[in-house]
């Protein structure tokens, strides 16, 4: 068994309100950044043993299927590094 | 003017307890899933147009300084890309 740390990123898909994106972008402009655009998105770092990176990532992408995002309205990407 | 994404990923300092990163470990292992730990992050993608990579850089840093990271509990890392 191997240490890996799998990153989790989980993202609105496109087109899905992100009021909390909204609110932080204008808050910017208020303190006079400027910029164009801002997506707001959750990342899990999960530690975990595996026999492989693959059987890492596998398993981490089960547990955003299965919680971390939801299929509706959430994108997710899977990185596995060794730890 | 060069357009950038800046990707602030803002994540508790070690040691400041996280409810929420606990309360998702469980709802996992409670589904079977085997996992050491889990931290949460929230990130931020920032599109912005600016001179350099660099002048990007620091401008994403001082929105992190300013607004999207508390530093009495936060850490933040900055990552820029060409877009």
């Amino acid at each position: 068994m191997t240490a890996y740390t799998a990153t989790v990123t989980v993202r609105l898909k496109r087109g899905v309100l992100d009021p909390e994106a909204e609110t932080t972008a204008r808050a910017l402009e208020r303190l006079g950044f400027e910029l164009e655009d801002l997506r707001s998105a959750d990342r899990f770092e999960v530690d975990l043993e595996a026999e492989s990176a693959e059987a890492a990532r596998e398993r981490a992408e089960e547990m955003a299927e299965r919680l971390l995002a939801n299929p509706t309205i959430h994108d997710y990407d899977v990185e596995v590094a060794e730890r």
